[in-house]
């Protein structure tokens, strides 16, 4: 089904196993998803890739479980499927209840609904939203 | 620039304006956006709309703040610019900090990225991603 | 605000000035809209273009109304401005009411709203959904 | 393949097994397709976004007809593959035929293809299209 | 999993036929995809996006294999999986060499990366982006 | 029109300025266009972003003008107008013609057409193209 093939520990170059190896070592799991076995074709890539996504799903202002049911809106409403999997899967490991996941099937829903509402009214934006910032 | 004319208040059927005044009421304010003004032209489904996003955006499982996030987040995905600013302003109104936005801003951009990479690799679904449901 | 000059008709290529005049006998009207005018720096894309849209957009199995709504709910789903003012005249041009057009926004938003629900949930497609074709 | 377990008739709240019920007697079949086994989960999003689906798909100034066309037409731009597959079985019931199934597809194609180009361009709003409205 | 039936050689109406002998000359090879056999049903619309197709992918300012990345990389953007899966095909078949594919992604995650924080950010177009065409 | 503010040289933090010196030194320009000023308010992501975009863009199995042309593409099927008209001034910096440019626009076209005809088809990823990965 992929369009590279996913390529196995034993297919790593030695740039690649270091990635791979930061990624079990952060992850404290020797589980790494299919992703990363794709991505691994070109170890530049991965790398970026790897240490943005360490970087940008860290603690900071906002929880690690807030930006992972971020990734899931997102990845809903550009219709990547792999993607809702992998960032659900991760967002039940961070401590998404169902009744969480439910909450935010409304919101991905509501806001489709009215950017698309939005668009076909060709409503201007409100002075009031200039402000404040 | 719109595609309708936005109403007034003096435009308002009588059913639109119960709505503005259940807007009105539940935000403690007498501004009503552009928004609620184009779709005043229908108020059934100005009525259906916004008690959706009462309903949706209300405190549940998933707090305010958190909610407005997802949809600045959805809404950049989209590339609706109207909805990025109103939700951004409503987002500021409930506390969200500079840093916090900035920091939205990595995971719009990662979760778009990725996103188009996996699309393009076309990486099947792990099996591990289907368990813990 | 347009990325190539808008050409005016006397910067048309004797091509190019064909389809315009092919424009203007087949709507009856001298006015050219804007998209034309940005196209007709290559003819060959003009002239494709144009004759698709002529044969796509004319009666058939389906009236020219019902295209001009389907050609705006498209639009606003992608976010494409001017297609959404253009498609919304030409409709209002063919009969479109206030009540039909703001009763697309209804099936606008409802489609988008699923659409993205859909893909956050996974749903798989039910076998009675193969049947009948 | 879902990112929650598709509840069976014996696994439904009250309120939802109500909403199913409802769903039964407004299409008069047994049958309740995936999408709403998903929804389940969550009593509230069902019945909202099964009420507003009623009221939206209902007769009104466009026939139901018409409207599950550009249904299609969204879920195809959007790229929800469920969608495309529900609102055209949907569609087919309420008798649309193979030649007007595809020239919708027409017309999809046209919509996409030039809001495309439109984008690119950067094509300004026409100032006829501001008038009319 | 078609919403149409995938006509067979035996299946195709005379036009249809006759667009199949010239995909089958101008590639030369007997092999003809899915997508043409789904678009079949519909002669006027299988000739007319061939003819578009074949004319749009020829050798011209730009060289067709430049054209096919393109193309994976819009298919990518837009989640269409068939099209990804065509077209890296082609592209591949064209010359692509597997460095050139992964360098694509890192491109296909940039621009998708950027394009929505911009959106986010709302970021007003330069002065110096309006010069020089 | 920007959801904040867009920072001048004198609002810069030391990372930050960093960053502008690079920019200004690897494009040998002193200007330096808002999206850096609006990310410029989070110095890690500004950094991670200039640093990506100048690998990635760098000359490599692709060269950089078809880079910013991919890039292009991918903007217009998103619908960012800041980035199609950037990437359009860094393309026409780069040597692309007008003739280039039009050619690009009807593989635009074509790319988003077949993506939601392809969609609407639910077409099936034909045996062949899995082979020769």
């Amino acid at each position: 089904m992929a369009t590279v093939k996913l390529l196995g520990d034993e297919d790593l170059s030695a740039e690649a196993k270091a990635v791979f190896d930061d990624i079990r070592a952060t992850r404290d799991s020797d589980f790494v998803n299919n992703f990363w076995r794709a991505l691994a074709h070109d170890p530049a890539l991965l790398k970026r890739t790897w240490e943005s996504i360490k970087q940008v799903m860290a603690p900071g202002a906002l929880d690690p479980l807030t930006k992972e049911m971020i990734y899931i809106a997102i990845s809903a409403s550009n219709g990547c499927s792999y993607c809702v999997h992998s960032h659900t899967a991760s967002a039940r490991a961070k401590g998404m209840s169902e009744a969480m996941f439910m909450e935010l099937m409304g919101v991905v829903g509501m806001a489709n609904e009215t950017n698309a509402i939005v668009n076909a009214l060709g409503v201007p934006v409100d002075e009031a939203f200039e402000a404040g910032k």
